[in-house]
């Protein structure tokens, strides 16, 4: 039969499962990425496991979001996963290597293999023929030992480019397009697969564009081809070994479809605060700027901060803008500098920052209230910029330069010059200088962990009651991300070591007296949420279904999830819940008490079942979608306990 | 009679008081500079004020100190203070430009001038021939509203330079053997000025840095001669027009005498937890480093860094340090980045940060918990870089730059290399696109300060009673500094323009309970603090004096004070005390309530009186040093009511 990318890699790994879209698959993972913000956990996770040694290919270890040392807490965590790196075998990226997907991309991606990061926007290397997956930390860490990473067979969905970027639109204006016609959960369950003519205008970085924000789009991951641009660009890393071609077979075919004829998209922006929100930027046009910010794993290549510099060489930016530039990677900057990209830059009166995550994240760079922030990052959800009734736009560097220059939100085109087009330096600067190698076996097993006084345990965690009574604590709407279950950001990460330190920001955004009322329930007897559509978008991390766990979440009610904060949910012991008929939604209110009798036994027999809601005198069906393998999970009160247990039984 | 350039300077700027050491004066102020982290408080001052223009030749608000945007707090006081300068017609250095002192010194100190600034290291610029002060944020208010600067007039110290600077040592090295020797008091009451053959060679930014640290041995100032050499310097500024010969006159003497030889300097190096505390690095060479670290007002220079990249040309920084370059400025970044030093830092490993004050103020870069941080910046006070127990080190770049290399506190001379002699550029940038010009009076008064929600007014202040009844809340040890009075730091400083929120760390690294107990006495009469010598050195931030005001704080009684926080205790109407009799220190303990009585009289009568120690029955005998002026502004309870009083009464 004729396969597809996709179908190849998941073919290539698959242990368990059938390949029939819905159905739960085990997949042999070759290579981890983990980064700081979720990598503590992970490692705490693995000291946990008791691995040994790491027994994947190549795990990789980034320090690239807590970056802003504003005292001990952050540097004591680099010094604990640098410790940890050293003892597991893993890679250690140092601060200021830069931001962990271009530099997996560059030093460390294969075609053919699979990636499996605490990230979400690990899909970013799905650019490198590879099948790069988001999950949470925990997954990463059972990857990590050996273990499969289990997802539901996705859907592949495979567009086809055709036609040629036009000037002055880049590979941001596409993904952006691809949210305008789909919104944030229109690639949920599937892969998404790049194929067709339009590839040959797309060089390996604008593919790593593109892949990077499918997680916006909900996919479970973005797959290209490794043709000869990833021969290429592999042979510019000094790694023509590592390529293999990999490419779909003729009469392949695809589960779903799309066409994007590249000539015909033009520059593109994400209003605020979802980046599905999307309209061309001509619509905007004129909208005043208080920032334009280029950088992050969305716009990470030498050509994105190129270009933008050819724009501004010779000019300055308008008054009160804030121009900022964040390098994605050491080698990338140095090429930068090498190429007068930096110097055009700063003479233009941009502000130059560390190499890293920064802004993205929350970590700096926060706009004044109320201004407006128009950015080259991925997402741009409420309050993830730091600044809490935050403005942020999202768009490709074109338009951010264009935009710097005039203080208004500019389409590019209407700029008074030739298109300036940009070419990749002969011979990319390849430095590995900040990204250290794992050390043998023999020499990890010696190293002692660093912990710090910041590093706390995960506390012990009961196994699913059979009754449980659980006022719904909070009820939201559709779309609640991740960034507003539990923030990101430079107050609240540096606590990512330290579970009842992190659970005091849980759902702060929405409503603040949460962490107090879930502290409340704790200890007697828990309580739930209920929430709309595409609950728990965006970001990884596991955090976000520890802490309100650690509070006594027991059980999410909701429309429907997104797929990797519906599997952290399994992961640490919350059932997630949606509704049978979306309408009962309608019939809860926060304040109303949910009843779960045998439930235990309930969810081992049935995926569908009834719930009492207290006062009100009516019951509402409720599904769930965990395979066995997750109900056993799920009773056991989540995965350190599967684990352990599992430990324990085969002593 | 011969005057030497000290005495010049003040005899042409005089407008009350006598030329005697220890008396006060009063002197016009030319110039003024404020940073963002005291310039808010200046602008609400200005405010309250009802300044109509800066009635001074040039004032200029930096925006460098509060860089990290974690939330919407820096970046809305950012738009206030441009919103202030354009009201009050200043200078606005927008973030990103650069360090308050190296950009003043390029773009606008003026030889023959006076400068006042809100920051203690204003001396810097003492380089070119500059009357340049630090002070509390107040007093640069009054000057900005062309109000005299009140000052004790100081003796000066002259220091004669013989010899040459050795190879491998530098500027830094100078100031730091001035500190052995004469430790963190051993410049008070004194103007440090710098003569002799030495001087040639010594480029102007070289004096930057020793006339920058004049602040860390406690100096009114620091002068040099403005020379051939600032001549050159101006000219390459394009500013030659500025430039004013103001040499001492032949037969000039001085009211203390020093001598340094340049040729016997070595590399020196100042231990945890003061900027006095120096030896030679080869005594303690050796210890190993978790940081090195270049940058801020005390090594801004160039050469600074380019030497730094000479040094490490090629090759590669030891494992597991973090090399973190901070450049000063926005122009010099730029040369750094096109003579290639900025590539050669980056290919060693370096992590490169933004231009401004960054860690040296506690905003970034913190070092790891009981980790060794080696740095050029001035001053190392305990918990300064934002990690509590943290050990850091000073020191000049070639030091940090052979101790990067190597991984462990290196003396640079036995580096086996040839010392590489660094160059300035030929012409240097000049680029002032992020320092915008005051608008014209007509416009100015247009302009409507911004106000974001962060910003708050300063509450009133009582006047001075009569009688008070002090529990002693705090005893406290010698050297006692304003960063332990009030951190700085990236948890602090967004709440410099909110006194009731920034009050809450008052004195918190030293008791972190004298917040709540200081709170208990605050509409109770208040309370009083008891200190050894030096209290209040360092920065010069006036809420070390409101914050403890805002609290009760009434009386601080010490064995001495350092200059500026003095003052700021009497602007904000706390009574500054010393023990007559030094011994009567070990009598109080915390706890004790001293009693004061006619206190309104007894202060105007006479500089000595005497205080119960209640319980004890002992009565102590205490000092003030307050002029007829100041007296007045205590007995009105601070300078703002001073103002008001005035204003009302010449209504």
């Amino acid at each position: 039969m004729a396969l597809n990318v996709t179908q190849k890699l998941i073919k290539d790994h698959l242990v368990s499962g059938e390949m029939k879209p819905g159905e739960e698959i085990g997949l042999k993972i070759d290579q981890t990425l983990t980064q700081d913000a979720t990598g503590t956990m992970v490692m705490l996770e693995l000291e946990a496991m008791g691995l040994n040694y790491a027994k994947t290919e190549a795990s990789a270890q980034y320090v690239d979001h807590n970056l802003i040392q504003v005292d001990s807490k952050n540097p004591d965590d680099h010094l604990f996963l640098q410790s940890a790196t050293r003892r597991f075998g893993l890679y250690y990226s140092r601060p200021g290597n830069g931001v962990s997907h271009p530099v997996h991309m560059q030093r460390l991606a294969k075609p053919g293999k699979t990636l499996l990061g605490s990230d979400s926007h690990t899909c970013a290397n799905g650019c490198m023929g590879m099948l790069a997956m988001g999950a949470g930390g925990i997954d990463v860490a059972m990857a990590i030992a050996g273990e499969p990473f289990y997802v539901k067979m996705p859907k592949v969905w495979g567009i086809k480019l055709t036609g040629e970027l036009p000037e002055w639109v880049g590979a941001k204006d596409v993904i952006l397009e691809l949210l305008r016609r789909y919104d944030v959960k229109g690639g949920v369950g599937t892969v998404i697969e790049y194929y067709g003519p339009g590839l040959k205008s797309l060089d390996a970085m604008d593919r790593h564009v593109i892949a990077n924000m499918g997680a916006e789009l909900g996919a479970t991951g973005t797959v290209f081809p490794s043709d000869g641009e990833i021969k290429r660009f592999l042979k510019d890393q000094g790694r023509e070994d590592d390529w293999m071609k990999l490419v779909a077979d003729r009469g392949a075919d695809y589960d779903l479809h799309e066409e994007i004829n590249l000539s015909e998209i033009e520059p593109m922006v994400a209003k605020p605060s979802s980046p599905g929100n999307v309209v061309p930027v001509k619509e905007i046009a004129g909208e005043p700027i208080y920032q334009s910010y280029l950088g992050s794993s969305a716009n990470p290549g030498f050509r994105d901060f190129a270009i933008a510099s050819e724009i501004v060489k010779g000019k300055h930016i308008a008054d009160g803008v804030s121009f900022d530039i964040n390098p994605t990677s050491r080698q990338m900057l140095m090429d930068l500098v090498k190429e007068g990209h930096i110097a055009n830059l700063l003479q233009s009166g941009a502000r130059l920052h560390q190499a890293g995550c920064n802004g993205c994240i929350g970590m700096g760079q926060a706009p004044a209230t109320g201004r407006n922030s128009l950015r080259t990052t991925p997402r741009n959800f409420p309050g993830r910029s730091g600044t809490k009734e935050d403005s942020v736009f999202l768009c490709g560097p074109e338009t951010a330069a264009a935009s710097a220059l005039t203080g208004k939100i500019t389409d590019p085109r209407t700029l008074n010059m030739k298109y300036p087009k940009v070419k990749n330096p002969k011979n990319s600067t390849i430095d590995d200088q900040l990204l250290d190698k794992p050390l043998s076996p023999e020499d990890a097993k010696n190293v002692e962990l660093y912990k710090g006084p910041n590093i706390a345990s995960i506390p012990e965690m009961d196994v699913l009651p059979d009754e449980l009574t659980l006022p719904i604590l909070l009820k939201m709407g559709d779309n609640i991300s991740t960034d507003e279950i539990l923030a990101g950001g430079a107050r609240v990460l540096p606590f990512r070591s330290n579970l009842p330190e992190i659970s005091k920001f849980t759902f702060e955004i929405i409503d603040d007296t949460y962490y107090q009322r879930g502290m409340a329930t704790r200890n007697k007897g828990g309580h739930a949420v209920v929430g709309g559509f595409n609950y728990g978008q965006g970001s990884s991390r596991e955090h976000a279904a520890l802490a309100p766990r650690y509070l006594g979440l027991r059980v999410a009610l909701v429309k429907d999830f997104a797929r990797i904060h519906w599997q952290n949910l399994v992961n640490f012991g919350v059932l997630p819940l949606t509704f049978a008929s979306e309408e009962d939604y309608n019939k809860l209110e926060q304040g109303d008490v949910l009843q779960f009798k045998d439930l235990r036994d309930k969810i081992k027999q049935s995926n569908e079942f009834s719930v009492r809601v207290e006062d009100k005198n009516v019951d509402i069906k409720v599904k769930h979608a965990l395979s066995p393998r997750q109900i056993d999970i799920m009773l056991q009160g989540g995965l350190i306990n599967w684990v352990k247990n599992r430990q324990n039984s085969t002593i």
